[in-house]
């Protein structure tokens, strides 16, 4: 481990953050835009979707598939197919999250894709299916040889970590890009709506912070398996 | 390390980044947004010092200053030196950067500190004078103990690599911030200057994703410090 402490205290504020998460962004969609919906006339209803499918679907679900496999008191088969299955739960729902803004903007006349927010988005949602797909085919299903395996985990957990840090900047970029057009819209830049957009999005990267600071600390427990693994990929971040 | 490969190729693009990054934002604000200036009737020239200073001071010498604790071939107390200097450097013109701002806004009559980038930038850069400071009392001047120092090396560099990741973020939140406050203005969504923009926010990021890559792959020296080093923090990132 990098951090020499129990990663059980940063996933407690992880989950914390989550709830907290989820709160916050329920309460702007719901009391301060209006609500939820499928099929509306007002299509910022269909947009609401959005930020709340990549909050929870993504990040959320996304950051506790992570914390599973790290913290998790389990054998570590099970925990690797609790974690291919949040993962995958993750992915749905950030197709669909991304699915929902295509929606928006195409049932009221925005341009697509003209925007970081949306590059970042595009390009993170494909990275990770392609993430997903070579997890599931290497670590479960056909299985990759041994060699191959030892060799994927640390590229694995790495390029996992950098997608997540990059959805997580993602999500702080949609709720800025949001919030400044509410703002140009005449929104109060220091009314209440605002501000509680802008504290979602610092949860958020708190979240991020705490899931990555859970990953570089001690597993609660050390099976067979996971002593093996780690000394085979026993690493130092200094030179 | 948690990657078994060199960290020269990364920090080679790493490099590569960094110059393209700088040429970027010297077109946008040179050749696109009329120029630097420090005392100007056209407050918006007194802004674009505002991304010159913190992409070029503050996320890539910041960058440079981690790389090149990790991949100088040179002997560790002299590497601590160039590290602690360059970082100096950052932190000073990150400083002025954020000064930049809120020039610019005090002179145009903009309300301060009401969007997330500032709020973030607030933080970032008062997290980065403690790590700094902290960096400096323990590693260099008086110095630390030899227990508080190894103590202090993982956490030092995990808290580093989330200010540096924060700061990248920001910086693409402020690229997108800027760029949405044009396109209100009429600036056109699809041309040459917001696209320069947003590439330049895509070079940021990768910038910022090969820095990290290359903390986490393997120094092209390994002296007789570094093995201690080494040998006593050796972590793994899988469970």
């Amino acid at each position: 481990m990098v951090l020499g402490v129990s990663a059980i205290p940063f996933t407690f504020v992880a989950h914390v953050l989550a709830i907290l998460g989820l709160v916050f962004v329920l309460v702007w969609t719901l009391h301060f835009r209006g609500g939820l919906a499928w099929e509306a006339t007002n299509k910022s209803l269909i947009f609401n979707l959005h930020p709340l499918l990549m909050l929870v679907g993504f990040i959320i679900i996304g950051g506790e598939a992570i914390i599973s496999y790290k913290s998790l008191p389990l054998r570590k088969d099970v925990k690797k197919k609790i974690h291919l299955v949040l993962h995958a739960i993750t992915l749905v729902l950030g197709i669909l999250g991304i699915y929902t803004v295509f929606k928006y903007h195409n049932e009221s006349g925005i341009a697509n894709l003209y925007s970081l927010h949306s590059w970042l988005g595009i390009g993170i949602i494909v990275l990770f299916g392609i993430q997903w797909l070579y997890g599931f085919l290497v670590f479960f299903y056909p299985g990759g040889s041994i060699g191959l395996r030892s060799e994927s985990v640390p590229w694995h957990v790495v390029f996992g970590l950098i997608l997540f840090t990059l959805a997580v900047g993602n999500a702080a970029i949609g709720f800025l890009q949001k919030l400044t057009f509410l703002e140009n819209l005449g929104l109060a830049k220091y009314g209440s709506e605002a501000l509680l957009v802008n504290f979602t999005a610092v949860i958020t990267i708190l979240f991020g912070a705490f899931v990555i600071l859970s990953v570089l600390s001690q597993s609660p427990i050390e099976d067979e398996n996971n002593k093996v693994t780690s000394s085979l990929k026993s690493i130092s971040l200094v030179p």
